[in-house]
């Protein structure tokens, strides 16, 4: 019965795709940089070329206020399959360093690879823009063939998942009524390679801090207090040493409170998937893990806890020398989390760490966000076998599941306040550069993921 | 036979002052900023002003090309004493972190401190407009008074003493003709305390090294590669945190190859002079000395060696969050020089160190500055004692003589290519807040600095 239809809907797609790249090109060249304020306006921009493109496609859609950059929610009846509620965010990540980009960030453009195949270049093309594009897309090609949708489908699109979803979580719980549904659909994932699609059936949590430690109460001249003051540079470097121990374990005291080891099964399909350090990290230039010595590279990515520091910055980083021992040192920090560990827990347990580090007359001040944690998917959902037919049919190869060394933190709302499971399936590639320079989405991540969606939508009527 | 045009002198010193202050507030309007070459054109501007200035007195003056900032030089002959070469430099470091200026830095004014002391507040008011325009009005008031100067004077003022004097060896080796003289003459160092003149017969040298850690060949996505990816932040700590040992050593091997103790009669005289980290450490908000625990504090800041990190940078620094492991992370360092330890040697202890602690799929780049070694004055040098006597009639108390902590490396120059010694006296106090936010000159340094150049230049007449 739903072979027809569907085939048609295909056809749309692929008859389409130039203009749906068209579509997506439009949305790129907006700068909706979301942590950075300066962009407020863009993130607003963005979120109405949303609302206006859906409401184009027969969605009723609109940019909500969320005390943040707006969401846009979007609605569309459906037959009588479960309601989907769809999930992606249309903010970026900031561009810097720019001068590493082979073409302006925000002027999207179709590159060639070395292997001849496409793909689209810019700032969001992968992360979230492209994948939100081919779940709408997908709704685009249905309407255009059946005038409808195979099942109901509401959309929300944040602008603020690049800064830690903040104002989202109080707007999910103010409407609630309005994002009901059965089952939610996130599009913020990736494949297992180029030709093998996954479902992601766990993430890890997240838990953000800046935080600066200070020593002296103004800039010295390092020429008359060199060797008698502290040098917040040097204690910053000592905390951030003291972090991980030689075998590569966090050490701060607590920090591994409620991680778990993997089930003997999964640990085992693991194993079989036989990722090795060449795989990996050979194509960034590195050899050897860096995690804890006794686990697997793919424990390390995707089941096991972190801590990086992103960013630093103390003193003098302007051209040629300066001789100052600066006041201050600051670092902004992110720690993935994973099984049961909390978020408060372990945010207080690195400030303990930190502060326990500092001479007396020194001190440490902290920024943080609010974090979240650890997310793991029921393996009976009953989308889950359809969903993966769908995929498997579309790419010729059975979807994997697998788990994710990401974080999106709004997954555990939808569950905590609206009750729903999350399907959580995306096209991105471990090459896509997400978050760096010369970001790309392969024109079949994009193709295929709009083909794809277009099956799945198709299966979860069924 | 001296007292009488000298009394005038000093009458015409006090007399002169409210003008004195004028011109000086006209070199510190210029940024003469050398580290940055966008401030180029403003180092040429504050040269050109001091070769108009020199000029009007009576001197010959030029800027002179370097093949970096020009160098001024300047000359009036005199009596039948030693012929001085004056040194001092026009330049002046960032200003950065600007928000931390009361008022901005290139518009000097008069603040009245608690005390109701007078200060002259503006970037480059201590170091070193201030001081060199305390030996420029000196001569004025001679010339002024008597039509001449007591001595020959052949000034030397350049503007690169911020970023290491870079052209002026060059220069010196290729004028030496033209800089030939019987003693030099420094004004860029500090007084003991507020009432107490200080003659510095030891300068630390200085190695800087700019230098960054490279891990990954592009920035990473922390979701991804979170876990397993090196992270240049944590390795640049790794090796910050491993310079200074937990008794406050300098842990690279051979750093302290031809460092010394001193002499016991200068180590019982320093002991006498009673400092402690109340008075040197409490004014800027600190208490505990990091510099080695079995040294005098004030061993820690003039005779032994420092290594300090000035600046960090890496990853992203901006607002909010940004889940990224840097491909690179960056420092700028300096080194501070003692007794006979040699800059290349150590720069080369520096750097292996460095390279000792990085893994095999990571690298160190190092883009240094020539360094310096140490200087120690002799204690005989004949005018010593007439500048020794001259600040003590000036200040009504003992002028003592000490070692400094900063680094003034064309005065090994002086001594190698022009055989000269050099006599380094200068006004500067310990909160002169030099290199750093709201700099000044206590007016009475000013004023008292310019009677003390004027009784000098008598006295190395006599």
């Amino acid at each position: 019965m739903t072979s027809r239809p569907l085939d048609q809907v295909l056809a749309a797609v692929d008859s389409g795709l130039d203009q749906s790249v068209e579509r997506l090109f439009a949305l790129l060249r907006i700068p909706s940089i979301s942590t950075d304020s300066a962009f407020a306006g863009n993130c607003a921009a963005a979120a109405d070329w949303l609302v206006q493109d859906l409401n184009s496609l027969g969605f009723v859609a609109s940019a909500r206020a969320t005390g943040g950059h707006p969401a846009v929610v979007a609605k569309s009846p459906g037959g009588a399959g479960p309601h989907a509620l769809f999930y992606g965010h249309y903010d970026v990540q900031p561009v810097d360093p720019l001068d590493l980009w082979e073409t302006p960030p925000f002027e999207p453009r179709i590159a060639t690879a070395p292997d001849g195949s496409k793909r689209i270049v810019a700032r969001g093309a992968s992360d979230d823009k492209g994948q939100v594009m081919t779940f709408v897309e997908a709704c685009r090609a249905w309407k255009a063939v059946t005038g409808t949708l195979p099942v109901g489908v509401t959309m929300l699109i944040e602008g603020e998942e690049e800064c830690g979803s903040k104002h989202l979580f109080d707007f999910v719980r103010a409407n609630k009524a309005d994002l009901a549904a059965d089952v939610a659909l996130v599009c913020d994932t990736g494949m297992w390679d180029r030709q093998t699609p996954a479902i992601t059936t766990s993430l890890r949590g997240i838990v953000s801090e800046e935080f600066k430690v200070v020593a002296a109460n103004r800039d010295l001249h390092s020429g008359v207090y060199g060797g008698a003051a502290a040098n917040p540079i040097h204690m910053l470097s000592k905390v951030i040493a003291s972090i991980h121990g030689a075998d590569g374990r966090i050490a701060i005291p607590g920090f591994y409170d409620g991680v778990e080891d993997l089930p003997a099964d999964i640990l085992a399909d693991w194993k079989g998937l036989g990722l090795t350090a060449d795989d990996f990290l050979g194509p960034i230039g590195l050899k050897q893990p860096i995690g804890e010595r006794d686990r697997l590279l793919i424990e390390m990515i995707s089941s096991r806890p972190t801590c990086d520091i992103n960013g630093i910055w103390g003193g003098y980083t302007g051209e040629g020398s300066k001789t100052v021992i600066p006041s201050e040192a600051w670092a902004k920090v992110t720690m993935r989390l994973v099984g049961k560990q909390d978020p408060v827990k372990v945010r207080d347990a690195f400030r303990a760490h930190v502060r326990a580090r500092l001479p007396a007359d020194c001190r440490a001040e902290f920024f943080g966000t609010r974090g979240s944690p650890a997310l793991a998917l029921p393996w009976d959902m009953p989308v889950l076998g359809k969903a993966r037919a769908a995929l498997t049919a579309e790419w010729g190869r059975k979807a994997v599941t697998i788990g994710s060394g990401g974080s999106i933190p709004i997954v555990g709302a939808f569950k905590d306040d609206l009750g729903l499971d999350s399907l959580l399936v995306g096209f991105g590639l471990e090459d896509d550069r997400v978050h760096s320079p010369n970001e790309k989405y392969d024109l079949a991540s994009f193709h295929k993921g709009i083909r794809s969606w277009a099956r799945i939508l198709d299966a979860l009527a069924a």
